[in-house]
């Protein structure tokens, strides 16, 4: 059995092989390719993916799978990558092929109609895919099965055991502590941040990221940072982990925060167990916890003040001129400022949330039936009036802003939320189980914490699903209250509401 | 029948799909790889190697590929294409899988023999493995089939239709004239070029180096230039065809010359039709004529009077002080300095024949076994002292400076100095077919000789077996002459001698 173990193992990494050769290709395509370059790029991508799927759903490799689930003398972790290994074959092969090129085909036609919308910024260019996108999504739902809501099947494949109920759950008093929380800043005087938008030099920014970057703990003996359009983090082992960022000259927060959100991110890759190479152990367990990592870096370490009780001194040295005159503290709220906002990928740690409920809810709606994609430009405006009070000027900056329904991603956007709700809990546990853990922040010593995570997330892969593992690190499973705490101790701080 | 051949060409392109694959894994190894992530990298490319390899050799795909054979309805092309596919898949399967995995394992234990050996400055490390990787190239011949020598068969590898008999006919006029004209070189006095190994600024070199590539017709807009240990040239397909380069900033000619020879290749695959991607007649022809191209732009254009007299005047702009005083003659004279060598990587135009005419004599004596592997060392020491007058000091410099035994690769060598013959061949070619060829480029434009290229060699892929492009193009086969010839004129210029 141990042999038919290893050639288990052996089939499966070599499906990951295909998989990681596809990440280096794209992350060669957004950080290398030249203009004219993409012609057979796309062709070259789509012919490793169609390779990876058929050996991912080859017969021959599912009954060694099914043989080896009835094995018992596997030990635990080989029981668990044999179980999870199953589990994604038999998810795959609910859609046959005829299924699998319809989606490919109507995906990127749909990309092609988001892009033109966009540019031409009339959201019904866009509508007839999108019309179709969500027949599609629906018939996949009915294929995976779901038990209450049939836009539980699409959460589980970002967010596995993830449910309408549950996120109803924790949107509630989400929404509605939120809301209170920003009325009392919108009472209270608006912060000065006009000093983050001078210009910063791109090469200082650069050197500046670089460093933040070690200092947090990625290692570049087994990673690299470059620059893309939109920043990312890839990975083609635990051992290649890779993160970009971008660099806006007259916005000094555009990079240094999407450089620590990848780090966090990256971070997690390179603490997935090298030995698990290819297995589902040796991969990360959802959209939600992933998020988590990146928010965790980015928000509860990189905005807070011992992080940068160290670190301001260091960025003054860089930037004198960009910084004279202000102090700490200013410094720190100014990085903090809570103003609503038109996109998503621009707003403050509270707005955030926000955006995430607003395509939660239109989503969920639609895969009701109680909305048409008609409806939708409509719902979206109304919402960002009544949520955030902003009025949405044109599609392009309205429901033509984000990619993922242009993907045929339904079901996405929720873990991002999760993914801070998730970082809060999880930061207020590591600072019990870590003494002192902010104190060493302040001395620009987060090792501690890394060892942590790494502990508790990292090394485990997908030995239990995201809930099982909030609830063995914290013991309870996913609660908002946990960030609505974090948000009124730093907003009191920052704004002084109470 | 037109289905069939459609079916052809997307089964082609799939495994050209997977063999661009690993281009681009290979290129991001060379050129992006952090220091501690190659664990899985080679992992990754062997994987889709093997895929390659099994879907280039599948039953099917050989029954798909005969069925065309017989079919009439085809045009020229599609013919060609057709029947050089069936040729390579007859070669292909002629080795079992046993046999090529016996290669791949030997390969790899060379590499790291020859590495150690090399480190350690001692061949003996690295005979046992060569002796196994002589053996095995013994077999392959015998496998792959020759009419008068067995080295016939691995010479066919690399430049179809190449034999000993040929090589014998090219090499022995090239050495008995080579040497008279070092003889007479070697009576004259030094040239001076010591103002070659001033200090060179990188990033300046860097800037000057990308001004020559897109001068001589690189195009950046689906090409790139990185910085690799040792400079190449890779294509993913001809509209993505990228070159890497090195910088010594104590040694000018280090790095311009190897971006024009790598420039030369890059034109040579950006050249080639890209409607035939992935298909015979969208590859380059044999290992000779690329190299014909790189030498034809490094050495043809890129070391004569009158591409320095357009450029020299930029470039004592870049670099006045270390310039200072140096006259146009003065550089031209320096850039085409003769010097006996120990290592080929550095040789001069003419003593690099002599270098490969080395090692031909050596792997050809290995072939027909008059010597073995231990006899290796003596031959080689002798042959230098000899041939270039220069005592070998150690192992490192002698027979273990080259990769390529290390790789199993024997038979290579010769296309070096074939390159070369070709390149002077058809550059008189060039001058007779376009008027005022050289007062163009001495003008900067070197767009007539580009064209000339394209139309005579780039465009046709593997139409024409070299030797047939040859005689297309020149009305004869590969002859020596011209490059004596264009030796003796430009050494009688150079060093006066006549």
């Amino acid at each position: 059995m141990a042999k038919l173990y290893s050639s288990f193992v052996s089939k499966t990494q070599q499906i990951a092989d295909i998989g990681n050769s596809i990440a280096v290709l794209s992350w060669d395509k957004e950080v290398n390719l030249p203009k004219g370059s993409a012609r057979f790029r796309s062709q070259q991508i789509s012919t490793l993916a169609t390779l990876a799927h058929s050996f991912a759903v080859d017969k021959k490799y599912r009954r060694l799978v099914e043989k080896l689930a009835a094995d018992k003398s596997l030990n635990r972790q080989q029981k668990k990558n044999v179980k999870l290994t199953l589990e994604s074959i038999e998810k795959a092969t609910k859609f046959d092929s005829a299924f699998v090129k319809r989606r490919s085909e109507l995906v990127s036609q749909a990309y092609h109609d988001w892009v033109k919308a966009k540019e031409a910024n009339d959201h019904t260019v866009f509508l007839p895919a999108l019309e179709k996108l969500l027949v599609l999504n629906k018939e996949e739902a009915e294929i995976l099965g779901y038990k209450k809501h049939p836009y539980d099947a699409l959460l589980d494949i970002y967010e596995p055991k993830l449910t309408v109920a549950k996120l109803d759950g924790l949107f509630k008093p989400l929404k509605r502590d939120l809301k209170k929380i920003l009325r009392k800043i919108n009472a209270t005087k608006q912060i000065d941040n006009t000093f983050l938008f001078k210009r910063y030099s791109k090469n200082t920014q650069w050197q500046y990221g670089l460093d933040i970057l070690e200092q947090i703990g990625y290692d570049f003996n087994i990673g690299r940072q470059d620059i893309s359009i939109h920043p990312f983090t890839t990975s083609f082992s635990s051992q290649d982990v890779r993160v970009t960022t971008r660099i806006d000259e007259n916005d000094f927060s555009n990079m240094l925060w999407s450089c620590i959100h990848e780090g966090g991110h990256a971070l997690y890759e390179m603490g997935l167990p090298a030995e698990q190479y290819g297995l589902p152990l040796g991969e990360a367990v959802s959209l939600g916890i992933h998020e988590s990592q990146s928010r965790l870096w980015e928000n509860n370490v990189g905005r807070s003040l011992p992080f940068w009780k160290h670190n301001f001194k260091s960025l003054k040295k860089k930037f004198p001129k960009q910084l004279e005159g202000v102090s700490l503290r200013k410094f720190y709220k100014a990085i903090n400022k809570v103003s609503p906002n038109l996109i998503r990928t621009e707003a403050d740690e509270l707005h955030y949330h926000f955006h995430v409920i607003i395509r939660y809810e239109i989503e969920k709606e639609l895969m009701e039936g109680t909305i048409s994609v008609n409806d939708i430009k409509t719902q979206w405006n109304k919402k960002y009036k009544s949520y955030l009070g902003v009025d949405v000027p044109d599609d392009a900056r309205g429901m033509l802003q984000d990619i993922h329904w242009s993907h045929g991603s339904f079901g996405y956007f929720p873990t991002y939320s999760i993914g801070s709700l998730y970082a809060a809990q999880l930061y207020v546990q590591a600072k019990k189980d870590i003494e002192g853990l902010e104190t060493q922040i302040s001395k620009g010593n987060s090792t501690p914490l890394l060892a942590w995570l790494r502990e508790n997330i990292h090394i485990h892969g997908r030995m239990y699903h995201p809930e099982q593992l909030c609830k063995r690190i914290t013991g309870e499973g996913l609660n908002s209250k946990y960030f609505l705490k974090y948000a009124m101790e730093k907003y009191s701080d920052v704004y002084g509401i109470r």
